[in-house]
């Protein structure tokens, strides 16, 4: 199996400034084609420590992907230093010129500045993979069977590269060993009680396949990776473990094939053609954002309402000013009645509803940072529950309360 | 000033299922105390390959933090090669296991496992810090004045023992230099033009400043870091400096101080004391959990529907059905109609509204992906724009477009 060894130059994400997203992206798209990322280097802009770092990803891997330090400002030195690495110099190249200046017409750009043209210069040696959409190229070195990859670090610009030119590229270039991974989802079970019923099955499993436990909010994914040169006996070796482990544990189960609670949740909805809604609090938008992430999801989700505001939740959500006034808005009852009036609002089957203090600062009737109340909602029947996460900041509590609320309704609907 | 090195250990970043997301938190905090992170190093977790990228990080800093590699299963070897790495044993900790004990009680876990008695095992010369959100306790490790400290990878865990133990504790042990960084955000100009424009005055900066430029979406953040022993000294240079840059590019400048568009938002709404709504399709609650993703929101934010079926765009915001069989779902017209019907039903200063589609596959009306209009509702003005962004996946749509919009109504209000 090749080896790939990721490089990602910046300092706006060793300042913590940027989340290195491109790192998942390159990871996935190579694991993918068979190729694994054996370590990922995280450096400054600085040429002495990008040619020291290129030394030591090729003692690990032959295959180097770098993103970041080629912008057209003074902060950028990826170029020069490898150039240096591989004994190379750096000239202007024609066709990355033109193609550097037809990219800058087609944006109204006619006037190509000195700073531009200097993108155009890259390694003598180097392959170029065009970029089209932005104004970076993307260059290849190729030295005793070993490849180095630069590319920019803007994550538009590396996606395309990445999918539509390298990962062919590299699909033609190597001869690759066929790796394939399943994923079993567990709920209601905790990892450590969870690996001591599953250890013997772990312990028998073939040489080629491997096991990983990723925790995600309360749900824990169980991931079965397996390489081998034959595609269909691979897949029948991991259905073949799939099968032995779903009984020991075929209460937790609630996924065996896609990752993402929302993937899961869209094939259950899409199957039994239930429609779903949203009336959220303090989860701001990111339960709906979630549910609309999975392509296709206009065919179950007709719509959802932020109602940030009280008089919102009376307004538009007929929530009784009663109710508020007697059980504060952070209650289980606020929560119900928003569910029941988002179900009639959007005319779902399914509708779900949140309401609580997302923190930091109090809530406005006083409660506790970190308290929500949710309405899960199916038909004419609803369960309300209460999350209490007072340590999880802003987003994070957004994100927790969002996946559970998801996780919970499969654990429902597939029990039904 | 101290130079740290971080390590995530975990086969699930590197096999592109997890975001790392540590590393970003844990070089802000320790920014924010004058503490420079100058590498991240992604590893598989091997003992060697651990072991050897301690001694790697060691070359580099003297402060090695880790992530990952601590839970109860099988898979988790970090705590082994530490205690090799510094030649010494693993031996149960009386303080570590009462801790896990009652951390287990309070959730209801009477009886502890083998496995989770492994968790208290710890090297005999380490510092434990305990760890109150999950079973898996924080080690520091201290020799020749070099300081390592293993964490858990759960970012809910992580975060805590860093902000409420490690960073106090970093602080009370080191006198350190003082660090500072301004952000101006720079709009309507190419990076390369903004980059020649303000070359004299980045030339002429003092030693102690540094500039680095961070495109996001079509703003560029220029961020101007300095450090030096008085904190007070160094404001003001940073002061000097902003002063002397922002009459080079006036024009372009849309906030000099939060770094977050949606913070900068944030703070002209509250000093003006406007309120605002969303009205979303494509979008599909990203722009909504944008804006509430802020401390304070609901000052501001009465709430956002997310209309994602056509009808409930008919229904609920009261767009005209002609203008939807005329125009199609997908129109100038109809993101106006959006616009006006959200901030009636809401009441509010301001209105935003997406129409379009974020792809991957065709909208119900065959209008091509990554089409987008909006409309910013000021108001009795508005105005509508449209995008187009075919290449993007569809959450980096939804997140482009938001921003996008988000940074548009600050210029608009800004100007006004």
């Amino acid at each position: 199996m090749e080896n790939a060894v990721l490089i990602t130059i910046g300092d706006e994400i060793l300042s913590g400034n940027t989340v290195d997203t491109n790192s998942n992206f390159i990871a996935t798209e190579l694991k993918n084609i068979g190729i694994k990322v054996s370590q990922i280097f995280t450096i400054s802009d600085e040429i002495e420590t990008i040619k020291k770092t290129i030394e030591l990803a090729f003692e690990t891997g032959n295959l180097i992907i770098t993103t970041g330090g080629l912008g057209p400002t003074r902060d950028d030195k990826t170029k020069k230093a490898i150039a240096e690495f591989f004994n190379d110099e750096i000239a202007l190249d024609e066709a990355t010129f033109n193609h550097l200046k037809n990219y800058m017409e087609r944006r109204g750009r006619l006037e190509i500045l000195e700073r531009n043209r200097e993108q155009a210069f890259v390694p003598t040696k180097s392959t170029v993979f065009q970029n089209h959409f932005g104004t970076a190229p993307c260059m290849m070195m190729e030295q005793d069977g070993k490849l180095l990859f630069s590319l920019p670090g803007v994550p538009y610009e590396v996606k395309p590269l990445i999918k539509d030119q390298i990962v062919p590229f590299l699909q033609e270039k190597f001869n690759l060993n066929y790796i394939s991974t399943r994923i079993v989802s567990v709920v209601g079970i905790p990892e450590s009680i969870l690996a001591d019923t599953i250890e013997p099955w772990e312990l028998a499993l073939p040489e080629n396949l491997s096991l990983s436990y990723l925790p995600i909010g309360t749900r824990v994914k169980l991931r079965l990776t397996g390489s081998g040169d034959n595609e269909a006996v691979l897949q029948q070796e991991l259905e073949n473990e799939i099968q032995k482990l779903l009984p020991l544990i075929k209460d937790n189960v609630i996924a065996t094939s896609e990752d993402k609670i929302e993937k899961i949740l869209a094939e259950i909805l899409t199957e039994r053609k239930l429609t779903i809604s949203t009336a959220e609090s303090c989860t701001g938008g990111e339960l709906a954002k979630m549910i609309t992430s999975v392509s296709g999801s206009s065919k179950y989700y007709l719509g959802g309402m932020v109602a940030y505001a009280t008089e919102k939740k009376i307004e538009i959500l007929k929530v009784k000013k009663e109710t508020v006034d007697t059980f504060t808005v952070v209650s289980e009852q606020v929560a119900s009645e928003m569910a029941e009036g988002c179900q009639q609002l959007f005319r779902t089957d399914i509708s779900l509803s949140t309401t609580g203090v997302a923190g930091p600062g109090k809530g406005e009737d006083g409660k506790d940072i970190g308290t929500v109340f949710y309405t899960i909602r199916v038909n004419d029947k609803e369960i309300t529950s209460k999350l209490y996460m007072p340590h999880l900041e802003r987003l994070d509590f957004m994100d927790f309360v969002s996946q559970k609320i998801i996780q919970d309704l499969v654990g429902i609907l597939i029990n039904n």
